[in-house]
């Protein structure tokens, strides 16, 4: 018998059935200081206990995105290692924050499957919960890839399409138990802007540009236990490139937000994303940001903000998005619609 | 008086001296985090501190190879400064797991010394101790390098050869204090595989492939302290090369493994090992297996296994180990022989 | 509005002025563990708790460079962001050490500006203190750079010099409360030589380097959370070249003089500091050092040594340093004037 992982199949998915997960991970102060040495993170309730605490945590959780690709990693080797293309994500939540000495979990139900015409593929939806130690979820999110049949022969299964939200309603998101604006130290968070100075239609700029290395972006990967090849192994496509997990994209745009958010301090919700081009080591990734909508929260002093934040590569002009065509430019590498939460 | 290390020559080794070496070293969160992201590490049992604690242990321990690279890089200062070959490896054991917080030094006794029969050069073998902060030996092994001599007139010393076993016996591999894998969950392990499920002579091809990069090796090398010039100043070599530190192939090896051996968890004994060619940035790494013997352990549901891990470099062929004539093939980079543990 | 921080400039700097800068950093474990991986650190009592309490503290301090390069890196979008120059550094001392869970703030009091007689920047001085969560001050020095003006017509200010010590005073060094040498451990510290066996004038070659890769000083310079553009847009530079941040070479050349400096333990002050030619990635930096002077320091046993450090690159001739014209060679990388405490 083979004893490693030939991954699943498009057959191979069941609507209904849920997948637990390898392998557990604890994570701490560790995962914390790579992620601060690998993005350039400085929103100030990740990066400060006293910050935190000040705002009503016990302290200061690891960054939402930690949670993230911790999660996502872990659900590669039974959801993506076949998968031709990563299509996209809705319905994400942040449940519950994760601090250091949580040990983590994945467990996906497949929500939807779609066999394409061809027969050789099919669109594959699962809903990926990550869960803590004491089994409480701490995240969740609806995410679909194409995934390749193992077997052409096997008969397509009946389409099931989940009915997704195309926004997260503001009434839906999670506010942290304790979490307070009050006494928030704008200047210690290093801007001065608050919920109400961000106009709706509002495009910020980011600045600043990191270009990316080959070192940088398996450190991360890897941190993520995310196993899948193109990531690592130089031999494996013909152009000798390693494809850059688009994680390290969105994290990597994220940290170059503070740069005029510094004040969105939560991610609470993902409601889409597209990785919209490959990114490869050299490139030089800059970010701008949209505000998309407000919403109050039901928490006073805390308000939401929903943003599209776009990653772009050298070449791209200012707040390059999509040509006439509907298509991305090829400059953008990933537009991602997310809600934070800011100081009224 | 020269202030700096010049290191030890052949003429400076006499059977029996016992070494101390500096520097000691407290491990914690940050160098678990950062063995896991240098290294694809998944085997659950270093990941997660629930599935630790559900395997009788106090939580999760830092990987044994941790342990091994710290204790190592104490010596190198002190036995292979003047190294001009790391000839081989016998009688290593665990003896007890490390965990985040504990502090490692180490100490070499000389127990073996052969002059080449050049009179430039020798042989001397050194059994190396690591200790916690409790003066308890964590691990243990017999390492010999061929060291030049700093006086070619210095005396030949009367060669003295120590007895090494080929293999660790079964009998005398140390299980951690209350180890069990009752309740083992296989899921979250991420493989099926039982003890029993390998056959000796078994082979496993281990798949993925990472490429090495110099900004990765040094992070690694570092972290343990070793200051072999020729792994950090492309000046060095005449080749403008950095040779990689040989661990940190056996690192990338082992955590390559976790695809097909996820339940070999812990490694107890190291029975012998040959860096078979030298690794350069860029080397694209692959592994694979043998399953050598299987033995019982004494401890219920706690099995041995017996395993060659060989690593590979880009153009080597499926299972490539050694020639016709008996050397190994230009493109191994790595043959160890090790025990360990695995649910049966 | 615009978001986005445009930095200051030379006519925003009044004397008397307080910068609290944002943001404040936990620092833990896992700075730690990256501070040993990205440099070849290895003074004992940064490196092992038992060692540390033997030396009658409460357990390992952080890094003394990691206090500085935290503390300095959130002066940057205040202070640098428009510098042209760092122009040098003055009167800095280590007040306390920073243990794992502190976390840090910086405030800078302007002390002084002169603007150039081409009417187009000037120099500001500022001196920089670091805090911790008890707001005790942990750090503080001076530093001058030069700053573009944003509007040419401002008014040039009164020209305000401060009058600073060329040397920090030996009365005026803090040796840290409880610090003992008594029961030194010279064999687990690495080096035997005590500061009597240091002669003023001596010189010492610590041998080793190591060639900077652009993923390390990267990594080191995000997890100071130092924003400058220069040091992470390969676009930003006309020549393609990210600078390297100064404080990565100061890390590096002090590290490598463990060497000859192994009991060199504790850095108590900067006198004085200049990095007399950019780094680039390729560079292979060497150090070496000058004894200065010596001092007691009130504290039996313990002796305090001032030191040049001194980094060069490929290319340097032993103990380069100065031509005749006075200026700097072209392979000298840093200058730096430090105490450091030393067993007598």
């Amino acid at each position: 018998m083979g004893k490693t992982n030939p991954g699943r199949f498009f057959e191979d998915y069941k609507v209904g059935d849920v997948i637990r997960h390898a392998v557990p991970r604890t994570v701490a102060e560790g995962e914390r200081a790579l992620y601060h040495a690998l993005y350039p993170a400085r929103h100030a309730l990740y990066s400060s206990d006293e910050f935190a605490a000040a705002c009503g945590l016990e302290g200061s959780p690891l960054d939402d995105l930690i949670a993230f690709h911790v999660v996502f990693g872990k659900t590669v080797p039974d959801v993506s290692l076949n998968a031709v293309a990563n299509l996209g994500y809705a319905e994400g939540r942040w449940i519950k924050p994760v601090y250091p000495g949580d040990t983590l979990r994945s467990e996906s139900e497949v929500i939807g499957v779609k066999q394409n015409s061809n027969g050789k593929s099919g669109v594959v939806y699962v809903r990926t919960r990550g869960l803590n130690q004491m089994d409480e979820v701490v995240l969740e999110y609806v995410r679909w890839v194409m995934v390749r049949k193992g077997d052409f022969d096997a008969p397509a299964p009946e389409t099931v399409l989940p009915d997704l939200a195309k926004v997260v309603s503001p009434e839906d998101l999670v506010i942290p138990e304790g979490l307070t604006f009050e006494g928030y130290d704008f200047d210690l968070a290093g801007e001065p802007h608050r919920w109400g100075d961000y106009e709706i239609g509002e495009k910020i700029d980011h600045v600043d540009g990191v270009t990316i290395e080959e070192a940088e972006h398996m450190i991360a990967t890897r941190l993520w236990q995310n196993t899948a090849k193109v990531h690592f192994d130089a031999t494996f496509r013909e152009d000798g490139q390693r494809l850059i997990y688009g994680g390290h994209v969105i994290s990597m745009a994220r940290a170059l937000s503070f740069n005029g958010l510094a004040n969105a301090q939560m991610i609470v919700a993902l409601n889409g994303g597209a990785h919209a081009n490959p990114c490869f080591s050299g490139d030089t990734v800059k970010a701008w940001s949209e505000v998309l909508d407000r919403a109050e929260t039901g928490v006073p002093g805390v308000g939401a903000i929903r943003l599209r934040l776009v990653a772009t590569k050298q070449g791209a002009s200012e707040f390059a998005y999509k040509g006439e065509d509907g298509k991305y430019l090829p400059e953008v590498l990933l537009d991602l619609d997310y809600w934070a939460l800011m100081p009224i």
